[in-house]
């Protein structure tokens, strides 16, 4: 938690809660998982579940999946109304793993159980659990967000 | 283009051409910044505009304005329907510059004029314009997105 006090520069009476962030995660099914490769910080979009605290992706191989085994990575979620311009992002920072024989039958078990997609016929994707060590949220307070009539801004 | 095979591993016969990115960008009001910083690759929500190829971006000072400016961000947008499960992504990479009275005043005006949403009164925001130097956008086909009604997944 050593970096709240940044955090807290933008939002600091929006902040969500730690555990009300979990409750929010678990009513989406897409995200973004940020990953560090190729010198850049890579944004995908990705199905994803809970399992507990856990958060599981599914993902296909190449590299996204390649860069996050066992690297700091990010995963962000949010539910944000243009018209009404609020709505809500919470912002996971963890390690992730790719789920493998290697790892016991209970935990590959609740893995698939996480309510994650199944994919098209014939695809095989992998899974990765990413375990988070730092979660915030902040609410999105109209006037942050678009305009729903006026195209243009000025200082 | 140099890391565009490793693009196409993940969606051979999906990959959006350029242009048509640049239209889907323009369709937008959020997307989602990434930064380096505090040993992540940070995801925020925010506000943006385009002035042609340029993304405008307004945010409040803190940890993404620090962390963007001349550095390597990316900015993604995406679409995503999770009834139908489709839809599609784009990957912006480039580099950031806050715009500052050093800029000249053609510059600054077509950045105010690039359609970012006003901010609550009273609040001032800073202007990034991130300059792309590498786009990447795909369709999210069937399949790759949770299911609308079985809420479980397996192998």
């Amino acid at each position: 938690m050593t970096d709240a006090d940044t955090q807290r520069t933008d939002a600091p009476s929006n902040e969500i809660p730690v555990e009300e962030c979990y409750r929010l995660l678990r009513t989406q099914q897409v995200g973004r998982l940020g990953v560090n490769a190729e010198h850049y910080p890579l944004i995908f979009p990705v199905n994803y579940g809970m399992d507990h605290h856990t958060i599981v992706i599914r993902t296909s191989p190449g590299t996204k999946l390649t860069a996050a085994s066992h690297a700091n990575v990010t995963f962000e979620v949010d539910e944000i109304d243009p018209i009404h311009r609020s709505g809500w992002s919470v912002l996971v920072r963890g390690l992730a793993e790719e789920v493998t024989d290697a790892h016991g039958a209970d935990l590959v078990r609740r893995t698939h159980d996480a309510g994650v997609a199944p994919w098209a016929p014939g695809e095989h994707g992998h899974w990765l659990r990413l375990i988070p060590h730092h979660v915030t949220g902040r609410r999105v307070v109209p006037g942050e967000l678009p305009p729903a009539v006026d195209p243009r801004a000025y200082l």
